[in-house]
């Protein structure tokens, strides 16, 4: 039911030979691909090709459908669209698509008592009110619907008082403020703008701080580029725009009301006043034009309601053939704030076009020799919630068979070059994939996508693949269950490192900002979806894992080189309490030697052996998993990786080694500096253990007996 | 070098036939098996058979061996019977066999300042002191180094005071004294006797009634049978022996002060005053003889001492042939607090007596499918020390490959029948191999074990087979890691449940009581080697593995209608507080249909696919793995299965669906009825939701995306 003339104009066709070089089944695809230089001259002249997997840039059209009308979770029209990605994923030729629901905990402004801030003079007098909606983007003006700006789950209110400007609402914002200007938040509202961390860290700080409520606005210097106008003419955020985003500080729980278990109907609920991370003061987001005009009075107020509504998900699978029992899984969230332009629908075409890829390959016949689970998550922008639930009710099996997540929201914010977050396992096969795939950029015609982005984050001075944080629906399956993960998407030229492209979360994320302004020829699209599509694929088909251990040893190197030198602030103390990182420095080279001759066991595997293979793969695949801690971290019980987590002071980012980064941050402030440095010696050896026990994972398939060589100097 | 012609005259050897009759493969051996009834007239005629397994029953010899000295954890003689196991071990043909050392909390009397109690009188004198230590038996009057009776972990005190008797110092006995009698045990000594429930919860119950110290005795009335004479004319308890035992409530935490990790060099060690577990108070063991000296004004003298001492497991191996990467792990402890005939030595000595007939199969060329792990365990009367920092140490892979522990701790308790607790898994397996060993009982000559089993337990009218609950080895194994785990001996006629044979942890603990009056002719020790190494070697060696998973749905039905009537006694309350079991019942019912469709799945399972039967195994493997919730019980982190725990009133027992049964507990004496019954709604969700999870880990090798068909009326 869409136009399939307009569809081949916008299409290329790719599959994959036997010697991985790009080439084409359909002549007059490829004569298109390779006018626009997709492909190496080798490809080219390959034609004894083996299918093997194929991707059809539908994405335009699948962006542009996404993105008719707000798809807010919780409400009727998200589910539809849920219903027509169930219809349409069937159609592609998935073995099974079913939705599947939780009643979550969500927030909605009232209808009938709007949000907004005031000034108020000397007598209480309200003189201005910021604006309660943002004007709509060019052809969105009959759309219904827009939910207006609003922090959701921010609490009910109107508190009034002297405001207090705190930069970002970070943590060292805080001090300074405290600390240096001795500045006293209690009893203020204050105002942050947004950008550097994740908003709900800000609210947590303000909380901290005593502030009675939080003004979060968008500053031009964070939200409006040099060089462009504000939207509709360039893509800069409007000054009546605003951001949109929950202020749950969660920690990985899931619906606020059931964590640790699926929202389920037969599920136990916390009544509402006691939800986990529920923010305690009314918190509201402004734009800049309002933010200019706020003086040192003001008065907000938020009337917000946290109801529990249905969400859906919608999951695909396709079964394997030889390990039908292990799983892959590519998931992207479907909710979004208003039209979901970048945030995720940009995503979402790609995941679609995925699974429409892959079913294409599986009408050939194919199979993958591992299950694919394809997901479309609702409640993303709530607080994560449809993949989380939905692995809590399925953490066992996960546990038990996932092999490994790839996350797919936005698939584009910016334009400049890939950006890659994965666990160390997955390094290779990223750097293995991308250079099998040919770059979009200009001036890198013919080249690989691993030489344009090497030589474009080379030039920033960059590194080329990050941590893991959170902020996205990776979340559950990382942090919690440890199973090995991975994101990717086209980004800018990341100078500031966590802002956001400028229109995020505000009504004009629209269709048109991407097709004007980001990629307009869905070319970064259609790169996305190689990567992603890439990932799973090789995931799913390789007969051993695609994952190398031995670059988990150098990361893990370089994390215990990075927290001792950051301890060495404190040789004193080191020195007085006794602290030693021997034990951490002992185990990582025990993991790194047990790595690399797993490794070398691994190049000698005997292939026609099932279970040899089998057995293999498993180390492989517990190896991530090994590095949870089911007691969690302090006082974050749904954080159990011991090697990452979402960093403390920003959800999104993430942290090495975080039990000690965490027992060691400011601790020169603490009044008990031998209890503080005691739960440092403990999570040192915490850290030790789980590295040790890790090892132990890859080792020869016994249990190693010997006493551990930890070296005690 | 021990006389091999006198371990002739005790020895028999079995092995099985391809029909799993029993017959020999020696003549000479076989006419011995034969004269003894031991083997069936078929099984006689059977000449055409294959080597299967073979047990020499050298357990006497084992047994006199282990119990020359005591073997106290801690000490240099039980390092000195470790060495010589790992060197027996390795001589019977073991691949490896190591020590495993862990540096733990132990507790030891003060050897220049003795334990005991006066009596005072009204000037604070004392004018009686309890003896402070127990007659040696005949034969051992110049052995070193006996401990005294003692209460391991007991904290340091003089205090003096009025004594009340607690009797048995139940949660029952205490609400009776408190509620029912009106009786203070504020500032009391309180003197409870042994027996019914495990030591450390009558102190709990006694620190939580405020008493300042604690004396346990052994009261002849369950320290003393009918019919017999005390040691060592008989086998009951002298009027001077005592019990010794730890009196911790560590909630499976292991050392005290390592919880949730392995006490290794590099760990973390809380400071002693923080320890998991440890009493407040002074508690010290008396005997019957003194016990009935005591008057109402006592004072207590405890000097015991905790001190980090180092424990040594002996671990040895059989890697299997096609599943090395599979464990079956048979472990009971070594270290005894005196002698230990009975506990653990005449068990020991059947481990080591499998672990010789293993080795003799092996030199013959066998090898099991699976790996096998022998372990002889440290530190278990102290609190499990040795199994628990093991099962921490390698959690991880455990918790990837364990297949099933069997817990081998005293052979014999009593001679009257078997005894059998496990996990519903192993029900039928238990039945068929019982069904295939011969009884050794009077009376049933030629008649198979299960048969005189079953006659005598029906005639007594109690259950064949019972839950795990704690207070051995196999604790953290199932309790914590969720591996599926069973224990059998040989016990007594058991009118009264819990309580010991009389010279428990007695210096009367002997070899001789054993061979005088328990097993003269060891024939129920050679019975529990055939029932712990019959369960191992088909556990090890089966090609789909001998678990049933419709009997953990019957067990499940079960357990849910007895929480359910018990519930009924609150109908008011359920009503009020709308707590329904609906879900319970109806995750059940879901679970039991996906177990019986599993269990036709499997016979219909193509044995030459291997991935299949992997796939399928690992189905089997990780049920009870699905039981585990890494949240835990409220407030016992490390008891984190959903369908059993220990008693939180005797640690010995097992409970079911123990987050209900203790969220229902007394709960009329609550204050706060809403908030009380909310958390047994939430105890409920919380045991439907596992159920139900559960279950999809058995259904067809895909994640199962339907609703869940929890139907909530």
């Amino acid at each position: 039911y869409w136009n399939m003339d307009r569809l081949k104009l916008f299409t290329s066709t790719y599959v994959w030979d036997r010697q991985k070089h790009l080439c084409s089944p359909d002549l007059a695809e490829a004569h298109l691909i390779i006018s626009r230089g997709f492909i190496s001259s080798e490809a080219k002249r390959s034609s004894d090709y083996e299918l093997q997997w194929l991707i059809l840039t539908h994405c335009f059209f699948f962006s542009s459908n996404f993105t008719q009308v707000p798809h807010l979770a919780g409400t009727k029209e998200n589910l539809h669209l849920a219903q027509q990605i169930q219809a349409e994923w069937k159609e592609f030729g998935l073995d099974s698509v079913q939705l599947v629901h939780y009643d979550v905990l969500l927030s909605y402004p009232d209808d009938t008592k709007p949000n907004y801030i005031s000034i108020i003079d000397e007598h209480g007098n309200e003189i201005f009110n910021t604006s309660l909606s943002e004007p709509p983007p060019p052809g969105y003006e009959a759309v219904k619907d827009v939910v207006p700006p609003y922090s959701a789950f921010s609490a009910q209110g109107m508190p009034e008082g002297e405001l207090v400007y705190v930069n970002y609402g970070r943590t060292e914002d805080f001090f300074k403020i405290e600390r240096e200007m001795g500045i006293n938040c209690t009893g203020k509202i204050v105002i942050a703008r947004y950008g550097k961390i994740f908003r709900g860290n800000k609210v947590k700080n303000a909380e901290l701080a005593g502030a009675k409520g939080v003004i979060l606005y968008s500053d031009p210097a964070d939200y409006c580029a040099p060089g462009t106008d504000p939207y509709p003419n360039g893509w800069n955020l409007p000054g009546g725009g605003a951001q949109r985003g929950n202020i749950l500080n969660l920690n990985g729980a899931g619906d606020p009301l059931t964590p640790g278990y699926p929202a389920k109907e037969y599920t136990y609920r916390l009544d509402k006043a006691h939800g986990v991370g529920l923010p305690k003061i009314p918190v509201h987001p402004i734009g800049y034009d309002d933010a200019e005009t706020l003086l040192r009075k003001v008065k907000m107020h938020i009337h917000n309601n946290n109801e529990v509504r249905r969400i859906y998900n919608v999951i695909g699978i396709i079964k394997g053939t030889v390990e039908p029992d292990r799983y892959v899984i590519l998931g992207g969230h479907r909710d979004s704030w208003v039209f979901g332009g970048i945030d995720p629908q940009s995503g979402a075409a790609v995941v679609h076009e995925i699974v429409r890829s892959f079913g294409k390959l599986k009408r050939k016949g194919w199979r993958p020799r591992r299950t694919v689970i394809f997901a479309s998550w609702d409640a993303e922008e709530f607080g994560l919630f449809g993949s989380t639930e939905w692995a809590e009710e399925n953490a066992k099996v996960l546990q038990a068979r996932g092999v490994a997540y790839i996350n797919a929201d936005s698939s584009i914010e910016g334009n400049y070059t890939l950006r890659v977050d994965c666990t160390p396992l997955m390094y290779r096969l990223v750097y293995s994939l991308t250079k099998e795939i040919p770059s979009p950029d200009e001036g890198f015609e013919g080249k690989s996508l691993y030489e344009s982005w090497y030589k474009k984050i080379h030039q920033e001075n960059i590194r080329k693949i990050n941590k893991l944080g959170s902020g996205n629906d990776f979340e559950v399956f990382f942090q919690r269950l440890g199973i090995a993960s991975g994101r990717a998407r086209y980004s800018k030229n990341w100078v500031k490192k966590y802002s956001s492209y400028p229109v995020y979360h505000s009504v004009y994320e629209t269709y048109e900002i991407v097709e004007k302004f980001y990629d307009p020829t869905f070319k970064n699209h259609l790169t996305v979806a190689q990567v992603r599509g890439g990932l799973v694929f090789e995931l799913a088909n390789s007969a051993v894992l695609p994952f190398d251990c031995r670059d988990y040893a150098s990361a893990l190197s370089n994390y215990a080189h990075i927290i001792y030198n950051l301890s060495r602030n404190h040789e004193e103390e080191l020195a007085t309490y006794n602290v030693s990182f021997d034990a951490l420095f002992s185990a990582v080279k025990n993991f790194t030697e047990v790595a690399a001759s797993f490794h070398e066991r691994l190049q000698q595997i005997d292939s026609n052996n099932p279970l040899a293979v089998r057995s293999l793969n498993d180390q492989l695949m517990f190896l991530e998993r090994a590095f949870i801690d089911p007691l969690g971290l302090p006082g974050r019980p749904f954080y159990r990786h011991i090697i990452f987590a979402p960093s403390s002071h920003n959800k999104y980012a993430g942290e090495s080694f975080p039990g000690i980064y965490d027992a060691m941050f400011d601790i020169e402030s603490k009044a008990d500096q031998r209890e503080a440095w005691e739960e440092v010696k403990r999570q040192i050896s915490i850290a030790a253990f789980t590295v040790q026990a890790s090892s132990r994972n890859t080792e020869r398939s016994r249990i190693n007996i010997n006493n551990i060589i930890i070296s005690v100097d």
